[in-house]
């Protein structure tokens, strides 16, 4: 590895829809040459592209409203919520505060949204350059974005064109012969953050050039393969949103669901029953199977009933499956036990 | 802003335990001059430190038992758990995959555990540095982390010394004059993230030095500053462990806990109610109770029961506290509602 320099672009001013962004990068910034690494503030790309929603400029309920409006619009499932604040997943992927809608560095009677497509506006804008200068650039749309776990913000790629935004490290052997298999290095992310530190947030320099990084070409997936969403995603939810949804849950337990052909973990019917102040007996047990008999005072059925539901809600959270077969005499049916259906 | 520049620093070597690292860095970088940041990757300060578990070489579960142990001794709390993957919040606050214990770059009949103080590492590697060269440098101490949502690691900040970490924006207009009233940068994770461009993973780079960025002086906090744990952690535990836990309140939902005195949410109590298929009569309300009778048929009152349960895991997933007094005969007692006491 050598060397490196971040350059801060100056001198591009004002942005203002239908700017053509990339002649004013070339002419702010001549020197550019191949290789380079241009990272540019998506709040620049979002002007030029007339990405602008009017709000009142006075503060007021009709301004939130407004705002509010524009979150919605560009929200595709809330992620976390405390009070006002809203933490949501754009359409483009990304889980930001108030879906990257920004009120800062454009005038009073405006929000901004993010570009509607980050990455191709990311390969617009290099494509352009390169007619402009002859020069094959890089390009990265860089957002402010929080992290949980984490004080502070750091810039990242929202859009990346002409740089692989991946560093594969996997099955790379290091200098003591261990194989690496765990390491994928966001490099396009890095690049962002290193051009934040000579853009700053106030001061317009909405561009930033990173020269002397040798990356990796383009494998076409832009910076939309940086989003992890879906299944792969372990915090899709709050810890607030997903307890609640526990809750949810628990509450909707269907007494008849299908129960699943796997084995039960060892010992986890007994754990899951031992956290909670029931008594049941064990009717039969296999590998897949555990029906209990609900204990409980025969006199108090209905609080015998509640029982059964904590019991199952226990099971539940245990990752165990049950059904409830609901009998009006003492001992009030019998609960079954399985894994769940895949 | 001016330009900055990431300079790697070759030829420190393999460092073992009692390195003397400030001298094998001053050696390496003799040219370090006031105002720079010296990004050191963390292993190679746990190495210098002797911060080493000895595990069997061999793959096997003798050498995963011995692995397992040594996360367990660097763990505060399981964030999230996926298969064998555990990510926990370590004795630093750090939210880190098998508690930020690493593999590569070390012998095989070694494990590297994190330093145990990273900001007093760096501290004294600033020290040091400034008795060997006469030059005031900040120190960070590097780590790579993954982030929720994001695919790929990033290098972060897990030791600062004589470095703000944190650059506040809030309170400063911009160009237009609004108020900037979210932005803090984490400029020390940002320094972290440019250095790993120059020195990547498995090329023997420990170190590099960023020039050119003008930073705030330390306000004493370090790194550690830009650890968010606590109450102001959204995502304080994975969805499905969040997921877990509200499953686990629903099942210990204690039949009369306390009840707040705060008013109810317009309209919170009958939302929940049309959330379970189960029927309830209101027998009084008010602005901080609704005391509800269960319905059901009275010919099968343990399923009443259920219900009962069922309804009240409904109550506290919109985040409303229930008390539930039964009765042996229908309608099986009473449920209030009301704001959980604070």
């Amino acid at each position: 590895m050598s060397e490196l320099t971040v350059r801060p672009v100056t001198g591009i001013g004002d942005v203002t829809p239908g700017a053509d962004l990339a002649a004013l990068i070339a002419a702010a910034a001549p020197w550019l040459a191949d290789g380079d690494v241009v990272v540019v503030t998506s709040k620049v790309v979002s002007k030029a592209e007339g990405r602008l929603v009017p709000v009142p400029p006075e503060p007021g309920p009709e301004r939130d409203a407004a705002r509010d409006r524009a979150i919605d619009a560009e929200t595709v499932r809330v992620v976390a919520r405390r009070g006002p604040m809203r933490i949501v997943q754009t359409h483009h992927g990304l889980v930001l505060a108030a879906a990257g809608i920004d009120e800062s560095n454009v005038d009073r009677s405006h929000l901004v949204l993010l570009p509607a497509d980050p990455d191709m506006s990311a390969a617009a804008l290099r494509t352009r350059i390169r007619k402009r200068l002859g020069v094959s650039v890089a390009v990265i749309v860089s957002d402010t974005m929080g992290r949980p776990w984490r004080i502070g913000q750091t810039d990242v790629a929202i859009g990346a064109a002409g740089i692989g935004t991946v560093r594969d490290y996997r099955g790379e052997p290091d200098a003591y012969g261990n194989i690496l298999d765990v390491t994928q290095v966001a490099v396009a992310d890095e690049l962002a953050a290193a051009a934040d530190l000579v853009k700053g947030k106030a001061e317009q320099v909405p561009v930033a050039v990173v020269r002397g990084f040798r990356y990796a070409p383009a494998t076409g997936g832009g910076a939309r393969a940086l989003v992890r969403t879906g299944p792969e995603d372990m915090f899709a939810l709050g810890t607030a949103e997903a307890r609640a949804d526990g809750l949810r849950l628990a509450a909707g337990l269907p007494d008849d669901g299908p129960l699943g052909d796997a084995d039960l973990p060892p010992g986890a019917v007994e754990h899951a029953l031992s956290t909670v102040d029931t008594k049941v007996d064990v009717l039969t047990a296999s590998q897949n199977r555990v029906t209990l008999r609900p204990g409980g005072d025969p006199r108090r059925p209905a609080r015998a009933g509640a029982d059964i539901h904590r019991l199952r809600a226990a099971l539940a959270a245990a990752g165990l499956a049950s059904t409830w077969t609901d009998s009006d005499d003492s001992p009030f049916g019998t609960i079954t036990v399985g894994m769940p259906a895949s």
